[in-house]
């Protein structure tokens, strides 16, 4: 095997190439700042002096204030921290957990974890038919629980439809029937796809991962409303004004600020979703002779971007593979689930059948495709599509 | 302020700069190896592919399976995973939890945090007058407490003083009196500088970090004796054998494996020792004319490669600073305490008088550097401490 240099990638979803810039800053940083930022002498401070910098840079695309934001190792790590500052936070009556249906391996895990640890109860909440969190099922559960709930976690953006929940309406049932309980929004992959304002939603957690956006793997993010009630989750040294120890990573960090003003920068989130809006509706026309479904929503609750498509009676891994062999490729479902134990979550939540959940097939479009990308990619799905068809028919 | 091209490092012990070689090929791969490890096409593939071998290849010069390494984000993780194990492993009888003296704050923020969440008592294992875990009163709290020991935690190698833990007395201690205590050592310092047989010890956990050995910041290690006894810290999408999720980080685990490979290698230990030795003697040798006092071991449980000197009545932070504008970087303690609360925690713990504990300058010896270096570090500090010493006898 050898990676194939005509190679087309629609899965930056899983994990967004490093753009060549970020890439060069990233590796001239690595040799530059390599002292310990908590060092007293010239470089240590030059080294810490980066990372403020590069703080400043990624809060001023979120209109935050740096304090208010938390360098991790990853998202995993950040949802780890939110579930960990949940149990922290408990108040006596508080009982009751919520998330949603088909959040991430690593929400599921760690509410998990959380309800076993505490005697909580977990409850999902529904998603509606469009994979969207059912707001509607959400308000009878906060009107039904209120006080006893301890926290609510759920996506911005799904990893796997790519359909965009309305978070100033969940924002505004919390506050209404739940003014106490906690709230969590995995923002992954939402982070460089949609604006929202974080303060004005009244969240108390963003996660975020840098990878997803550009960066080099082994950054993620973390926004805090109230940084005085944080607890940190990884003790020690007391860097970050000790919410979270270990040495801290001048370079990376910096690759972090980079992809944040480059991908997840608000003010160029518009353009790049008509770009991509172009981009997914050329797909659509050019693969318009199959016959196929896509799971999602409609389109101002739809990033365009992530395309969730299932194709009558074709399983989407032997797609996935076929795709492969003409130099493509796509995904399945989200990377994680390929090793957790469900398949593919926010579809089986939804409840569409196993059948339609088996051929879903993820690609990822981003700002770096070009039409001729798209073409090549629409062409080999005919292709792939149709020779698979006629098989079954045999 | 700008970094000076001429600087002499000696504070490999805060953070090893990445070799060249290592440096190269980690950049190259963050390129090639972009794709999630976790994705089932070919990039995806060849990434996990990538993490095996590298496991393989730190797991040949540690001895042990590389099912029983775990990849972290850094030795702070590390070591709260071992803290973490330490509560989920607990026994009944088990109330008391044991930490060396002097530990790093990583160490001793965990373990306090274990304490009060589990109602433990903490009880320190004092150092001896050369800064080595005192084995006496181990033995003695082990035969007083025994089976209420719930775990021991020390340094094999301090980052202070550079001093060598006896680890195989220790186990034996153990063993004789405590055999089911749990049992932690922190590796950080010892990683690449002394050879010590993990099974040989029997010990439980060891945790390492990346970056103390020329990788890029961002990894760490854990050395795991039973991972079925695991319990995983950080939870979600179940990789690394669902003991540690969040995405892989291929070209880094890859860029820890060649750190590992060249300045861990076991094999080269030894002559790496006699090196640093010449340079460390040489040192000395030419400050001989100045009154210093050296704090550490005899030789066999002395690493040449850390120099803690003190010189009377000179304050090491103000040497620091006068031997930076001579453009030489080192450090005074660890730099994680120039952040905690402690001081120079080995010292106080050994208790030393305030006034060497402030004069104590911590001077790392590698094997990248060259009689040349050590001529000119020499020579600064004769000429920063007679002007200083000239500026107190005014």
């Amino acid at each position: 095997m050898s990676i194939n240099k005509t190679n087309l990638y629609f899965d930056a979803t899983a994990s967004h190439p490093i753009p060549s810039d970020i890439w060069q800053t990233y590796c001239a940083n690595l040799q530059k700042y390599y002292a310990n930022p908590a060092a007293v002498y010239e470089s240590g401070i030059l080294a810490q002096k980066l990372i403020t910098e590069s703080l400043r840079d990624i809060a001023s695309t979120f209109n935050v204030a740096p304090g208010q934001l938390l360098i991790t190792s990853g998202a995993t790590e950040s949802i780890n921290t939110v579930f960990y500052n949940f149990a922290k936070r408990r108040r006596k009556q508080q009982d009751i957990l919520l998330i949603a249906q088909g959040e991430h391996a690593a929400t599921v895990a760690a509410a998990k974890r959380l309800a076993d640890d505490l005697q909580l109860e977990l409850i999902y909440v529904p998603l509606t038919s469009s994979y969207l969190l059912d707001t509607d099922c959400l308000e009878n559960l906060l009107q039904q629980y209120g006080e006893r709930i301890l926290a609510l976690s759920n996506v911005s953006l799904s990893n796997e439809t790519g359909t965009i929940n309305d978070l100033m309406l969940i924002s505004r049932l919390l506050k209404k029937y739940a003014p106490k309980a906690l709230w969590h929004v995995d923002n992954v992959q939402g982070w460089g796809k949609i604006a929202w304002d974080f303060v004005q939603t009244a969240v108390d957690y963003v996660s975020m991962g840098g990878h997803k956006i550009g960066a080099p793997k082994g950054c993620g993010l973390m926004y805090i409303k109230e940084p005085k009630y944080f607890k940190p989750f990884i003790v020690g040294g007391g860097q970050q004004n000790n919410m979270r120890s270990g040495t801290e990573n001048p370079p990376l960090v910096r690759a972090m600020a980079d992809a944040a003003l480059k991908n997840g920068n608000i003010s160029r989130l518009n353009a790049k979703r008509e770009y991509i809006q172009k981009l997914r509706d050329l797909l659509l026309q050019n693969i318009s002779t199959l016959s196929y479904s896509i799971q999602g929503a409609a389109a101002l609750r739809q990033y365009p971007g992530i395309v969730a498509i299932s194709f009558p009676n074709i399983r989407g891994e032997v797609l996935l593979h076929s795709l492969e062999r003409e130099g493509i490729s796509v995904s399945t479902a989200s990377s994680c689930h390929n090793l957790a134990a469900g398949k593919v979550a926010a579809q089986k939540a939804a409840c569409f059948t196993e059948a339609v959940a088996q051929g879903h097939l993820r690609i990822t479009i981003n700002e770096e495709h070009q039409v001729d990308d798209i073409l090549i990619l629409a062409k080999a799905i005919n292709k792939c599509v149709s020779f698979l068809a006629e098989i079954n028919r045999k």
